[in-house]
């Protein structure tokens, strides 16, 4: 299905026709809107809007507005309304509102050169998974050997954890490497200064569209009906901070710097030719996760590094179908409690790992721990990520004679603040 | 200092001219608005501020807001000033304005019985501490007995976790059992079921009014100077729940069926005559934590439990003065990651338990992990929560000829959903 903006037919571009991903830019000094990308444009929703060739079917305008709350709200029939409107006005043999008007298009389409992107959404709540069995079977193995690697409850319950919303950042943020208490294993006591250990984690994240009752669980279809889309997420994580911290109630200020997501939403929609079914279960699921549907996707994940003024190289490459519990089981275990949900509310997936050190999602597990530090294709090694490098997630699907792509999701770490 | 509302003047009174807490409240059909309280009355703030007698110095209506957030992010020096001119309102010797005009005095002051409260804020980020050392203390023993039960980490840091914003609920707001997975000790797998051993918290909560920078930790005095005030705050617990999935990463659906806050926000300029030292230190601080102010509150807490039917026993009596982390230190600590803070983040403080039995906050350290039943003085006996339960906290400083109350937060426990 070509469209009739030629850079969207190229082979490997992240945005074909197929793709229609969600996100909030702005140019110059304009306030920020919703958009959505084809080829190397921008489309500029609310200009669409203004100009009566778009209909959310919501209350006054929703991709003027910020953030694509407004729009994720309108649930599961606005989203396919505006999917297949925004299809017809793209692909070649479509309606050609939007193609035969010079005036529009000027308007409309804005090469991606010239936008900055922004947080696609508001973060209602941020809740963190540990769904991929290789990765809990790696730091398992690292801190108490192979035999008792996974936690005893890791193959009947998608383990997770709340995050910080707060701390939640658009791809390009900078952050500057976190302080905080770290504890050498022979110290008496602890120390303050700059986290050692500095990691990322490469990671899916689900996004909330519709919301759930308060007291209400939905089942894990119902779930899956509530995802709007999916962005890449980078949980970056002090490894050091988290050791000394953790106990007895889990990851906090290790977590805390900052979660970095890319600016583009892909659709559920998009993603549906790439469903793919589950890993093998080795114990059965209670009845409330069990899902005979395939809610898991085929998504390649590629993680790649770059030391300040140096060549990227790359470090893994690996793919969403190893994950354990999709987000749909997640979104339903979630509810379980009766804790609602809501518009916004992200969940990202648990580092992705696979099968093979190749495919491995962190540093940690790459240097294991940092005893074997990682040779950098390109020149130097990494143990943990040191000032000045800038990590960057990539991820695509790919279809016959296309290819759906999330774009990039890429964080650079600053040398810390001094210590006081 | 007198009102010229009499019941403000009333010995036991929680709304004396001194206290002035803020809330959000609605009568009849009407939006909700901010509100204080004196005596048995609400203070209309919307309608003071319409009537221009009344200005927080923000654009536009800040009262007429159906939450706090817009008043609380205009900062200590308006949060003073609007205290200021309430005082002056309220107090026998003060500014006519109120006092006497009828028609003023008639839209502005609502008799408590007549209006529903709500939620006084909407919760950014809602985060739980676990700072009262006898509470860690008793919990610990249960688990790995008394020699080794506090956590190695317990003196050096405030451990804390992420709650879940989305199940915060005002007093009053009742909520069903929660499901969820459970594992009986000698079982091979778990099943899914309501909770068995449901629990409440005593907390207090502290409310962020001003917000911090992405990347910039606060000092603890700055982090004071950030708090708008104070609520009454039970965390309710599904332990049994919590048992099977903590590890590794701490709580998560045992504490998202609901967490109850007062509906009145007790400022910190009126809790300040009751700033109370830290517990002795134990171990020296790290010095970003080292504080020589007393910002702890001496503020006695009661907790209360009323089966379906039948009268109200109450369970214990303690203070928020043992807390070993003040308010400011827990979010001076939070920020040290450059994790950012912004207005409307809850702060819980962790269960308040006191060196004695009878000051525990909750029945699993009274019935002591269910294996000793609490005995109700007014009949009947609990290990923990059953349905038809009402648990009541209440909370208030005494002054000279004074007491600043935090009114009541209540929540009632209904029976389970038939689990699917």
């Amino acid at each position: 299905m070509p469209s009739w903006i030629d850079s969207a037919n190229e082979a490997g571009c992240d945005f074909p026709v197929q793709n229609l991903p969600f996100g909030v830019f702005s140019k110059g000094s304009e306030q920020p809107r919703c958009c959505s990308a084809i080829g190397n444009r921008v489309i500029d929703l609310a200009a669409l809007e203004e100009a009566s060739v778009l209909d959310a079917g919501g209350d006054g305008s929703v991709f003027g507005e910020p953030s694509l709350n407004a729009f994720m709200a309108l649930g599961p029939k606005s989203w396919a309304s505006v999917r297949a409107r925004l299809t017809s006005l793209l692909r070649k043999d479509g309606d050609p509102a939007l193609r035969e008007s010079v005036a529009l298009k000027g308007k409309t389409l804005v090469p991606m050169d010239q936008v900055q992107m922004h947080m696609p959404f508001q973060v209602a709540d941020y809740t963190d998974f540990y769904s991929a069995k290789q990765h809990a079977f790696n730091v398992g193995t690292m801190f108490r050997g192979p035999e008792n690697a996974l936690p005893l409850n890791y193959l009947h319950i998608p383990i997770g954890y709340n995050g910080r919303a707060s701390s939640v950042v658009v791809s390009g943020t900078e952050f500057r490497r976190p302080l905080g208490q770290l504890k050498a294993p022979d110290a008496d006591a602890p120390r303050f200064g700059p986290c050692e250990r500095l990691d990322f984690e490469l990671e899916m994240g689900a996004v909330v569209g519709t919301p759930s009752t308060f007291g209400e669980p939905v089942s894990v279809a119902e779930a899956d009906e509530m995802i709007f889309g999916y962005v890449l997420l980078n949980d970056w994580s002090a490894r050091d901070i988290q050791a000394w911290e953790y106990v007895p109630l889990g990851p906090f200020q290790a977590k805390a710097t900052a979660t970095t997501i890319s600016p583009w939403v892909v659709a559920k929609a998009a993603l549906e030719p790439f469903r793919a079914p589950a890993p093998e279960r080795e114990k059965p699921l209670l009845p409330y996760l069990d899902d005979p549907a395939p809610r898991n996707y085929s998504i390649t994940l590629e993680t790649a590094l770059q030391p300040e003024g140096q060549a990227e190289s790359r470090l893994s490459q690996t793919n969403a179908k190893y994950l354990y519990y999709s987000a749909a089981q997640q979104l339903a275990h979630h509810t379980s409690s009766g804790c609602p949900m809501r518009t916004g509310d992200l969940l990202g997936s648990g580092t992705i790992s696979g099968p093979d050190k190749a495919q491995w999602g962190s540093l940690l597990e790459l240097s294991w721990g940092g005893k074997e530090p990682f040779a950098l294709a390109k020149g130097g090694e990494r143990s943990f990520l040191e000032d000045g490098d800038t990590l960057t997630l990539r991820g695509w699907c790919e279809g016959d004679g296309y290819h759906i792509g999330f774009g990039e999701c890429a964080g650079k770490v600053l040398a810390a603040l001094n210590a006081k």
